[in-house]
């Protein structure tokens, strides 16, 4: 069972010109009718507020100093931990002038988030091309992540929403470099790390993997192709081997309806879009980007930064929101188990 | 809008030791609930009486001369166009002797449909591998009904459930092998006969393509693998030149949930999976399976012979009466556009 975590969630800025501030807002705005955890934006509070005073949104935006100011703050108004942007936030026209505070929400975030003062990170979306134009060295968020994290850790991708759990074993990569990066130790490696994952951060004692074939009906014993046979069938029995309760190689099509779905705690897919297409499907706007093999809790919108609505108010909440409220529950899962363990 | 069709739709036998025969009775029984149209089977008289009676299914048969008798009969019995079976069907058990029976209703049904006899053909799924041992040399039902159709016809796989309509462009092969077969010549011939059956198969004035990108994000201009730019892109455009309302490439995550769903009519996908991931999630038991571009109308069962639980009782019908009410509002349709030729 989780713990009740008081501390409260790090939110981050996202890159200024999309529509991260107004998810902020809107977020706040939602706090008690949709049940959010106590959270603090690592943002601009001068740009917050005239973002909501822009969107007609009542959001009084208060600056904190210290996260542990939060919880008194929440209820009248949003704590804002102050990251200044040099230049102001313009929808639609990222600037690379901001940059570095875009990278400074995130490290204070983690920063936060491993000395205990946040209970997780969440993180709203950022436009990569900007960071990387300003010297960003990182595919994105999750490597990101990673590095802060240190060596030893395997950030994986999980995504999630009511009544399914996906992972890509192979990710932001064409789908013909996703044949080619597929391997028997990718499957198993990435496969430990969702195993684990579900017991630490989701609280399940014998959590159950499923494991996509790549192929139609799962090559159809070697008519449609060879890699279910030669790649993800040893992978499957590797992770059974080592004590973990994995099916498959599955039939990806006969996998993601309602009664395959309550027979698994997460599907492993071999490519994006097997993992990303039934996700979407089922749930376009309230699908949570875990990741999961950190040291820290770290949840995000399963969504992009959508320059083309950026200012106008369209932004829909639902996915941050259920990504704070993810976070939440995760940090809880962990504080149990390190509980249990200083019992133990 | 659709005529009223009167003509009954043939049902084939498909393989007598899968499920078949079990579908079959069960559409009957449920002819009134669920408004099927008036159908006959051409089966083995004998078996379906002995499975029903086995499977305590209150089924009267009766054999018939011809389709024009299957209207009288069916408020009070299952008509059958008999199709003999040389040797006993044992559950689970397919049977090499039985296969010419098995080819011989398909092709009996065929030419029912074709003479104008029978408004459509609905076959019962079959069991590829007893058939080709037996000499029939078809990768499955919908080839050998394009060797039926004769030259000229192009033979395409459409699955279609309430608020989905599906196309891959490239169907049973590995994912290799689809990334090698996709060319832009395949993705326009595959449209082309796509927006032609929508108009007259399914009623459309101005039907919508929507053609899913290869890649995640459809290749994120370029970032994520170049098929999206030099493949499908030019394929949406030829199809635009011809006439015809495509759009694309569009990311495939993001096209299958229900606002983007209502933006079209069917869906270009571009391998299996793309297609049948998320129509089998949405709906997995009522998916129907219709070949489009034949001169005559074909639906099926979107599932295959299920030998694992042939014989027990456990058969869901909804797909196959799914089938059956689509091919008599496709043949329906049909009639409507003839007519319209004849008085203009």
């Amino acid at each position: 069972m989780a713990m009740a975590e008081r501390r409260p969630v790090a939110l981050t800025m996202g890159e200024p010109a999309g529509i991260g501030g107004e998810l902020s807002l809107k977020a706040w705005l939602a706090r008690d009718s949709d049940r959010l955890p106590v959270f603090f934006a690592i943002d601009d509070p001068a740009r917050l507020t005239a973002l909501g005073a822009g969107l007609g949104l009542s959001v009084p935006v208060r600056a904190i100093d210290a996260p542990a100011d939060a919880a008194r703050v929440f209820a009248a108004a949003l704590p804002v931990l102050p990251e200044t942007l040099p230049r102001p936030a313009v929808p639609g026209r990222p600037d690379p002038a901001n940059a570095p505070a875009v990278i400074a929400s995130i490290r204070r975030a983690v920063e936060l988030a491993r000395d205990g003062a946040a209970a997780a990170v969440v993180t709203n979306p950022i436009q990569k091309k900007v960071l990387l134009d300003a010297g960003f060295a990182h595919a994105g968020h999750t490597e990101y992540l990673g590095e802060l994290a240190g060596p030893g850790h395997r950030p994986v991708m999980m995504l999630a929403c009511p009544g399914l759990r996906v992972v890509p074993v192979t990710v932001h990569v064409s789908l013909a470099e996703a044949l080619r990066l597929l391997t028997t130790e990718r499957i198993v490696a990435t496969g430990r790390v969702v195993a684990e994952a579900l017991g630490r951060d989701f609280g399940l004692a014998a959590p159950r993997l499923a494991v996509a074939g790549l192929n139609p009906h799962a090559g159809e014993d070697g008519a449609l192709g060879s890699e279910d046979i030669q790649i993800v069938a040893p992978a499957v029995a590797a992770l059974r081997a080592a004590g973990i309760d994995a099916r498959g190689p599955l039939s990806p099509d006969t996998m993601f309806h309602a009664e395959a779905r309550a027979r698994y705690d997460a599907a492993l897919c071999m490519y994006h879009d097997q993992a990303l297409i039934p996700l979407k499907t089922l749930d376009f706007f309230g699908g949570v980007n875990v990741t999961l093999g950190l040291p820290f809790v770290r949840t995000s919108p399963d969504h992009g930064t959508a320059p083309d609505i950026a200012g106008t108010g369209k932004a829909n909440p639902s996915s941050l929101m259920a990504a704070l409220r993810l976070a939440h529950e995760i940090a809880g899962h962990r504080a149990a188990a390190r509980a249990a363990e200083r019992v133990a």
